[in-house]
């Protein structure tokens, strides 16, 4: 049903030029509340046909339906010599949120943004390691153009010369700074989305009413968000990239003799014979008896991570098998394996099957992104002109090559119905169902809490991890965020040390501990006992990003859609339905946190505040900057060491400022994809009448959690 | 005469994919030394049809002819669906330069280079006022790619898997720094070439023998380097930009009082009713009686240059009839006109003629490139996918945007057999013949003198412009850099006072002078009176640019090829064949200096160094760090405080080292292109016995140059 229409321009004034085809978009509701519009020729490889999975029909028929504020054929779709324009209305009081893991902005109106995947954004272009083509809107849609070429949104930025004369008086003041003279005084009525070289293009519109259900219709049309390992809640040390052997062993030691609660030990390139590129082989020089160490591990109850990359070394035993199925140029001398080739995909998954085999959790993917950087990194970059056998250009690798690298691995622990849950840095859209996490080394904390915000907005999991700091304020707001975040994670790489003993890296590495290092270690262990008492909860978070597509960690603006302020609101996010984090940065003490309506609580003292307001809040090393929504029944557990399939949870609750509130819990195995098999109890917390009692769906062999006591507090 | 062949890609392993067409390029000497390849169907708007002017065929005969280090055949071109791909061989020891205003990098070899135009420059990438997508190579060659598309150069960074499977063995060493892990261990073999949209291309190879024959021969190939007016030479200050009409006087009246030469006042936006976008209207709020200014500013013997950008604001006189020949995007509300039609350029030169006749000897086209950041100043980046009325989009125009619009204010000046020399912030290839000097806001001091040493190899004129500092030693460093470089301009455009005065902004602006305030104007004057000396010298640098392309400043390595010390000296410079500049920055009062072979003397002191030495070497503010090649004859004027037609220089000559020596100098009126039909003497200065004598080719009354004096130096 595809209808043409030639088109002549005609430019006022009457010269005469190009000819051009556009086209009227085909449309067609893909799941509920999701049209897609069409027009020329797809390509063949695109995000939604790699990625889209499977939707979640029944969750997604349960969302309210919604009027978009526009026709979806007010969408132009103009497939030209260069490539493709769409065009989508824009309202003036409008605000745009998303295009992945961005780090640098929040709000992307006014803005160029260049979803392009990258190590290391810049200017705010939208440069990230998990780009995404796709934005949200307050008027309560989202536009997804399903392609994995690079292409700029101008997000009202730009003004077509038909849309806006009426500033006829022009500007009268002089500006003498460049700040005033280069300001956006843009305000277009349109975004334009320029998808250079594409002969044609898909666009989703994803309906709402509100943001959130935007949100979780994306999620859903990919089949939910991921559900996570039980320990993956819990906390994870990466150690020095040189560690051996017996300093592997000596941080399990000390972490079990310290009781500082730890759950995955990381270990980095040191483990292979050769990194940069990578050979996948133990080196026996570092790790002489590895699968001893592995039982060792094992034993005290850690899970191991392995850190690499997809780049394949000359020594690496699957190097020579790998040469038909890699692309034409080579990353620090190894083989860029095309995983779009089945071939490529079983050779690199059979050769790690082996790793996860002897006791793998789960691995870190580095590099699998890019870089713009043109001196010392280039050479990680393979060029946007590189072929692929599958006939894939390096452009388009580039911004599904973490995608389709984690799910190599994932596959992996899928078919051994094992749940993984893995770093890497590199994502992209119609990633929510994957356990894996994102990291960065770019290390600016505030933009970590930012990104933490956006991540929602795609289905995204980040890790604003922590290292070395330049003071205490510094390390312990960071350990605060990272312990309020997916994963609670030290990547410590380059330490020698835990650096709460020493944060200065030159110090650390020297073994020249801080005066308060005992002090300070306290700090931490509180800190990470904190996070085991909030897994039930957290994991729960999890299960309504998998049914229902919540994210589990969001700004707020997604729970009050209504206020305004929020808008603006991305040092401050929601975990769950009843929690609300407000992480401390540059070295303050103290911060001001906005509440939204209703009545809030302090998770540290009880404090209470009301809604709309701001209030300046301190928080010391040892507390969590957290906050209660009034009505929340949080099931805190007694803090274990560490998370193992025999656990049982033993729950303190704490109800806020109501008499009566629930709780649910999914209760299944933690480790498997049972639960999607109904293996699984819902445990219901109830609070009435000045008590709490727990509730199982069915009783049986089953029991992750117990009740051993309770608090009300108003 | 196109062969075609066509290939099957055939993958090993036995994968068979995509067929491809790969084209035999077909070969074309088009000028003397110049051979252009072309494969495919070639871009209707390229850089040398549009600008490619005519050689001087004659000039480039007398070059010496020269081998390629490779045959024109193993130059691979490639037209593939995504675009076209080049691939040109690269020896093991082969530096390459280039790419246009590079500022932050020098020798580009291992580097992955895009030259794009934009405002900021970044990670080395090639963002630049001036893109050229044109190298040179220290084998004596260069490479151009005829095109207007964003193209990336992979200078040696990348390597393709046939190339390098030797380094076995691997890294070994584990990093614990991100500057170990990602250190550039690439040294490829190819020069890769991604023109991504291209149907097919031109690529021009340019032959030596040497790096300086290769950059004459690209000079010559658009008609030989631009030929300033002799007054353009002198001293060009900036007002503040919201001057007024008494403010700009007292600024002219103050540089004849203090006898401080100044030759160009520049107006900054406030002179028109509206800026951003422009009116190009005078604003009588400012200037009440602008005539009766320029007027009296032409009798106290100034030349006036006015601001602008090309941004067609809606109160303009030129906005209706513009509107038909103008791009679909405003920038600032303004349009963009389409200098590619006849129409656009005919609009805004007959208006722009107006501005001329009234007294304006140049214009100050800012904001012709384009910016990377997604903030503040999208607004004025006509987007990529723009569409102009000539056909061409938004990304090509960006390209030679700069180049078009000085080229439109140039013709006025051309009809009217006048020279101008403007300032502009967007150069592109083919501009050398264009009496225009390019101009930044990124200010980075050690980065303008590189730029100095960059611009030679594209055939760009650069002026390091100095503003405000935060030392004396930072200032004086800038200026005596200014002063040796095309253009002597400070750049006070938000200094309410000369920044001699007070180099602070802020105190600046609130009138607070520095208590050194009286002795640094005196150096400043001093300084100034130098570059006047110097006049007669750089002007006839320009003449040998003119005529044989010789890049009047030009880093070492193009006048002392063999010496390969020199490949990484990008912070001296030689002006002219005879002086050598080594500008001093980071706020040392001493630098080291290499001498090449040969002996030197020092230009303050005549102090003598002997070459492939280094020195540590002190320079006052009011000296200029400046170094003379043995066997110069030096001829330095008595400094005049402006230039005019009438002027005549008094010469009084230093002769380096040497008993007999000679010096040339053009003599012509100095503002009109006459010399072109001959009006013109050549002035030879003479050292022979102890005494040098002036002799002219014709004598009559054509008199610029007289001999007052002379002296020998040993």
């Amino acid at each position: 049903m595809r209808k043409l229409r030639l088109y002549l321009l005609l430019f006022t004034g009457g010269l005469l030029t190009a000819c051009q085809t556009e086209q009227l978009p085909t449309q067609q509701e893909i799941a509920p509340g999701v049209i897609k519009l069409q027009a020329g020729e797809i390509d063949t490889y695109t995000p939604y046909a790699l990625f889209g999975g499977k939707p979640a029909l029944e969750a997604m028929k349960q969302l309210p339906t919604a009027e978009l504020p526009f026709s979806p054929d007010e969408v132009r779709i103009q497939v030209k010599d260069r490539g493709c324009m769409v065009e989508v209305p824009l309202a003036d009081d409008e605000q745009l949120y998303g295009f992945g893991l961005q780090i640098e902005t929040f709000g992307q109106r006014g803005m160029r943004k260049r979803p392009i995947v990258n190590d290391n954004p810049l200017n705010g272009l939208g440069y990230t390691h998990a780009p995404q083509t796709f934005y949200v809107s307050t008027k309560g849609y989202g536009i997804l153009v399903n392609t994995a070429r690079y292409t700029t949104f101008l997000c009202g930025s730009n003004q077509k010369k038909q849309q806006n004369l009426q500033d006829a008086e022009g500007r009268k003041k002089i500006a003498t700074t460049t700040e005033d003279l280069y300001k956006n005084r843009s305000n277009g009525n349109k975004v334009y989305i320029d998808i250079p070289g594409a002969k044609g293009i898909e666009v989703f519109v994803i309906t709402g009413p509100e943001i959130l259900d935007v949100v979780k219709r994306y999620n859903l049309l990919s089949g939910g968000g991921c559900l996570p390992p039980m320990w993956g809640l819990g906390f994870k040390y990466r150690v020095k990239g040189d560690a051996v052997q017996d300093s592997v062993i000596r941080f399990a030691d000390y972490f079990r003799e310290k009781q500082i609660p730890c759950d995955v030990l990381g270990l980095e390139p040191g483990w292979q014979t050769a990194a940069y590129s990578c050979s996948y082989i133990w080196s026996e020089e570092r790790f002489p008896k590895h699968k001893e160490m592995l039982d060792q591990l094992k034993q005290k109850g850690y899970k191991v991570n392995l850190w690499e990359h997809a780049y394949v070394h000359p020594s690496s035993p699957i190097r020579k098998d790998m040469e038909p199925y890699s692309g034409d140029f080579l990353v620090w001398n190894g083989l860029v394996p095309d995983f779009l080739t089945p071939e490529a995909r079983k050779i690199f998954s059979d050769y790690h099957r082996t790793l996860v085999e002897e006791g793998i959790s789960g691995f870190k993917l580095d590099e699998c992104d890019n870089s713009n950087i043109s001196y010392a990194s280039a050479t990680w970059c393979f060029p946007d002109a590189a072929q692929f056998p599958s006939g894939i250009d390096g452009e388009q690798m580039h911004q599904i090559f973490g995608s389709l690298y984690v799910n190599t691995i994932d596959s992996i622990y899928r078919e051994m119905n094992t749940r993984a849950y893995q770093d890497y840095r590199s994502s992209g859209m119609f990633m929510s169902s994957r356990n894996a996490v994102l990291y960065s080394d770019t290390y600016d904390h505030k933009e970590y809490i930012q990104a933490l915000c956006n991540s929602a907005f795609g289905g995204l999991l980040w890790c604003p991890e922590v290292r070395e700091a330049h003071s205490a304020e510094d390390f312990f707001h960071r350990l605060q965020t990272v312990i309020l975040s997916p994963q609670a994670m030290v990547n410590a790489w380059y330490l020698q040390y835990a650096p709460w003993l020493q944060f200065d890296r030159g110090k650390n590495e020297r073994g020249e501990f801080l005066p308060e290092a005992q002090e300070y270690e306290a700090y931490a262990c509180t800190l990470i006992n904190l996070r085991m008492q909030l897994i039930p909860y957290i994991y729960n978070a999890f299960y309504a990003y998998y049914k229902e597509g919540i994210p589990p960690f969001r700004p707020l603006l997604m729970d009050y859609p209504k206020d305004k302020r929020l808008r603006d609101i991305s040092n401050q996010y929601m975990i769950g339905d009843g929690l609300m984090a407000a992480p401390l940065y540059e070295n303050k003490k103290s911060r001001t946190v906005y509440f939204p309506e209703g009545t809030w609580y302090n998770f540290n003292t009880n404090e209470k505040y009301e809604g709309n307001k701001e209030y300046e809040i301190n928080t010391e090393f040892d507390q969590l900057p957290l906050y209660v929504r009034q009505g929340t029944l949080l099931p805190l557990s007694e803090p274990v060491p560490y998370v193992d399939p025999q656990t049982v949870f033993n729950l303190h609750c704490k109800v806020y400022g109501t008499p009566t509130a629930s709780c649910q819990l999914l209760e299944d195995d933690g480790i498997s994809y049972n639960f999607k098999k109904g293996e699984y109890n819902i445990v219901t917390l109830e609070a009435d009448k000045g008590e709490v009692k727990l509730k199982r769906t069915k009783e049986g062999d089953l029991k992750r959690y117990q009740l051993s006591g309770y608090e009300f507090i108003n």
